[in-house]
């Protein structure tokens, strides 16, 4: 199986969010597709193992962030790589409740709120079919592809050919990975070797130190 | 509800393929997302009313192929505007017969073939969660997403200035609709006025003349 061929299908970056009681929870995906037009519904997918997951099927009722190509690596690694069983993702965010709900409004292009219709249970994940209830389109911006942040927001500037040949010392191939998030740094791949980059360095996703990486 | 705000989530732009018989069935969507990861299921969602949703629910089998930028917008109006049930969308264009599905290979990025192992009746669509059982990556270009199609393939060069001034007589702000495939031509937003349109001139989405629009 040529699992590469999965990465060029395209996706979207939300972020979203439900409460428990007072607890305001969330989390980031990239799942979300429009289902039908009339009195519309949205599909999103979740792992199991996930809070939002679980708190979303007791709630029923969810908002969903649109990222724009504006939003910080910050945010998306706060609602990505941390659960909100354990931290208050909302902390120092811009989020308003709206309709009893938290929702991220930072750097959004919109937001969408909606009832959970249904779950459907997909092995190791759920599909959930969730019934608009209100949108709203709040700025111009443009929206934030996976791609994109892929390509953009991994903290790697474009190679530029004079630098390149400057700054690295010849590349060991080898590669490190967050044990936080799961982020690869590959020396081949960057500007200076991990071994070289600074002590003060952090992790482009997550924010840990150099001293979080394993080499693979 | 401001239905604006739904336009903002991405997607990408795929062929969904099979074959009944002799005949070989497909259309253009935009809705497709992974399920999970091992032992992959991909979503798809497509309307009752579509052909290929009637066929795929007996053949169980798809392709998907993956569209680039390079794809002609003409095989996305034959995909997209016309049905299977009327025409044989596969003539003169790029596809191969692989597991004995008929894979579109015409300007993609790749291509999925999977068997349906559940249909989701979602009142105007069904979701077909299907098996991943081969996947190839076939070159490296940028997959296309529903948004630069609609940027960058609806017939409409960039406005330049001094075309726009020099090409347009005053604007009556008027709209005229494709009774085809639907696509709008808003006077307001082009160079030249509808009226002022050769007559040769053809719907930038399916290719039908000037006679089959009709002003709003």
């Amino acid at each position: 199986m040529d699992f590469k061929a999965l990465n060029d299908l395209s996706y979207g970056m939300y972020i979203v969010t439900t409460k428990k009681g007072n607890k305001n929870v969330g989390c980031f995906i990239n799942t979300t597709m429009q289902i039908t037009s009339k009195n519309p519904i949205l599909a999103i997918s979740l792992n199991k193992e996930n809070y939002t997951n679980e708190v979303l099927k007791e709630t029923r009722k969810c908002a969903i962030s649109i990222l724009s190509e504006k939003a910080e690596k910050e945010l998306i690694s706060k609602f990505g790589y941390f659960s909100s069983r354990e931290i208050n993702k909302f902390e120092d965010r811009n989020y308003q409740n709206i309709s009893e709900l938290p929702v991220v409004l930072e750097d959004i292009c919109g937001y969408i709120i909606g009832e959970v219709i249904r779950v459907i249970d997909v092995e190791t994940h759920d599909i959930f079919l969730i019934r608009i209830q209100q949108a709203k389109k709040i700025s111009e911006e443009v929206p934030m592809t996976y791609k994109y942040y892929h390509e953009n927001l991994k903290g790697t500037a474009p190679k530029k050919a004079p630098t390149y040949q400057e700054g690295k010392t010849e590349s060991k191939g080898n590669r490190y990975q967050c044990s936080i998030c799961g982020y690869i740094y590959d020396d081949s791949k960057e500007e200076i070797n991990f071994e070289d980059l600074p002590e003060d360095w952090t992790c482009p996703l997550c924010g840990v130190g150099k001293d979080k990486f394993i080499k693979l």
